[in-house]
């Protein structure tokens, strides 16, 4: 697959926000950015500086001839002429609604609206688009976004199914694994699982129980090995053995019985838990700089997608196969083996749904909100 | 580190104790398993051959020679002359009662005793040894055993400091990453973690938010792979940025008020959960037997532990690091670099600390639990 992005548009530059703009700028895309912050440029800059790094190790062969980037004065000249835009502004309710009317007031008709929130419903976004709140998809990333491959996709009551199809196909030529949640929750899937795994930490460590870099290492040279290959249903599936998926759940589903969480409350979150936390991280990680936990991260997540590219009878596993299959694409796009003029054709092509999609009626919508 | 444990006794061969039998004979070590299943043979093997297939992977210089098994008629002829015993029975207290009660009959008394309980307190074990209580640790590994480092061990009331650095030693000559869970509670950290993870998740599928395998991809693609290398404390670090761990926590503590988990209760767990989830794990794994599963899992984590262990400059890092030392450790022990006679030594220098720990009073351990 190439890409079927001819123009991005980023607004919010932050760490979800720069590594989006990294991830388009390294597949050739050119991208307009619109951040208030002053210091939007260097920050920018400095997660480029870490992405770019990343994918001269995943490509030695050399990377594609990176897009341009343009920092934009307003969201409306970022948006202008872009075909799909990225929103990737804190998580403020209000805010949301301020930067996405206004992004939807000036985006071309027929573009992808994706949003990084990590929570929020689209439906509760999408009322404030007056124009066309059809093309709004939550497009959820997990950081680093130029490196790790998922991509959450949630559409909201608007959002029309055509735009989740073109959606995907975004991401997808941008080297990710987009999963489309079926029902809107607040913070959708991955998130929901990061927060129960997070308060049960919490507990953890209030209680004394483990430091924070005792818990770490039971997850990295535990349970952590097994999730970066297989997710936690496959595993007990195997655990299962011979009798499989069946047998695990009849064996373990008592154990939801069993008083072995802290299920029921969230530890009171003080200052004194903020210092104990910070403060065994120290003890942990003090000794690198978070440029060099970077670096370090950066380069695990490399290695470990390369090994997994090897797996599978050579066709690759998981992440592994998308990364063979990603590498295999910016490679082509490196030694120019794709033409221009296809590029734009795909382009035409999949912006065909989101038009028709744009010309559907309200019915429709109405129609589907009871389905 | 060369191995401490001249022979050891695995009483129960299911899936977690066959993995201890295959980790031990893999290092040389000499192994007496009770187990009353009828199967008991062919399970072990099977595990046995599995565990050797990965094993060849990572030693393509071939393996050390493996240790002689053999299938004891009772728990007393399993562990008569053991000096490290490892019991992986059901999870049902009574039984560890009466299985740790025999061991403790029959076993030296230096030997150490391992417990694979996943969740019984080892304090509420130990009250069945009437011999030797202060040296039964839990020693709780994941599955597979034979592959994965860690391994949480958890002191009892009764248990001995000593017996806790001596088993950390042996744990650790096997290639394996002992961490010390500082206080008992039921499921310790790991189980914790993932009885979190589980139960957000068995809602997920059951409100049809998204199906077992969209889950898994959601951990492959995505926090699977940071944890694989780093785990939740040091990721969120990082994703601080410059400000580090405390601007992290202040900007995401709230969201732990957020309506963003089920936290409250568990799913009514009946039929038609387990038909919902083994339906949908056969649509994702249904293709794959059990077998071929778990060589693709073993594949895969040989393959990234393989990865890991050339980072850091080489010198490795997490799961990696450990990799790289029980690799060349296992590679020295299949070239005979290690004269017999040095392990020998190394045994009785480790084995000091039990035997003076067995002889101290019991005024010892009270004056432990004022403590």
């Amino acid at each position: 697959m190439t890409t079927i992005i001819a123009k991005a548009a980023a607004v919010g530059g932050g760490v979800i926000g720069a590594g989006w703009v990294a991830r388009l700028l390294l597949n050739g895309i050119d991208v307009a950015i619109f951040d208030p912050d002053p210091e939007a440029r260097r920050k920018v800059g400095e997660v480029m500086k870490g992405a770019r790094r990343a994918y001269k190790q995943m490509l030695p062969g050399g990377l594609p001839k990176e897009g341009r980037l343009t920092f934009a004065r307003t969201i409306a000249e970022a948006v202008a002429d872009a075909d799909f835009i990225q929103e990737s502004v804190p998580e403020r309710l209000d805010l949301k609604h301020k930067v996405l009317a206004e992004i939807d007031m000036h985006a071309p008709a027929n573009a992808i609206i994706g949003s990084s929130t990590s929570g929020i419903k689209p439906t509760d976004m999408q009322v404030a688009m007056k124009k066309h709140p059809e093309r709004l998809v939550v497009g959820h990333p997990f950081n680093p976004v130029y490196l790790l491959p998922i991509v959450e996709i949630v559409g909201g009551e608007q959002t029309f199914p055509e735009a989740i199809e073109v959606a995907k196909e975004i991401y997808a030529s941008i080297g990710m694994k987009p999963v489309v949640i079926r029902k809107e929750i607040e913070a959708f899937v991955g998130d929901r699982l990061l927060e129960a795994a997070w308060r049960e930490a919490l507990w953890l460590i209030k209680d004394g129980i483990c430091s924070v870099e005792e818990l770490d290492d039971i997850m990295r040279y535990g349970f952590g090995l097994r999730w970066a290959q297989m997710g936690m249903f496959q595993v007990y599936r195997v655990a299962g053995g011979e009798a499989g998926m069946r047998h695990f759940m009849a064996q373990f589903g008592p154990c939801l019985k069993w008083p072995w969480t802290k299920l029921m409350d969230v530890p009171e979150f003080n200052d004194e838990l903020v210092d104990l936390i910070a403060s065994q991280s120290d003890d942990q990680s003090g000794k690198w700089s978070i440029r060099e936990l970077e670096k370090i991260r950066d380069d695990n997540l490399v290695a470990i997608m390369e090994a997994l590219s090897k797996q599978n009878k050579g066709k690759g596993w998981g992440a592994g196969a998308i990364h063979k299959a990603y590498t295999k694409q910016l490679g082509d796009l490196a030694s120019k083996k794709k033409p221009a003029a296809s590029k734009a054709a795909v382009k035409a092509k999949a912006a065909k749904p989101v038009k028709k999609a744009v010309a559907k009626t309200k019915k429709k919508v109405a129609a589907k909100k009871k389905g």
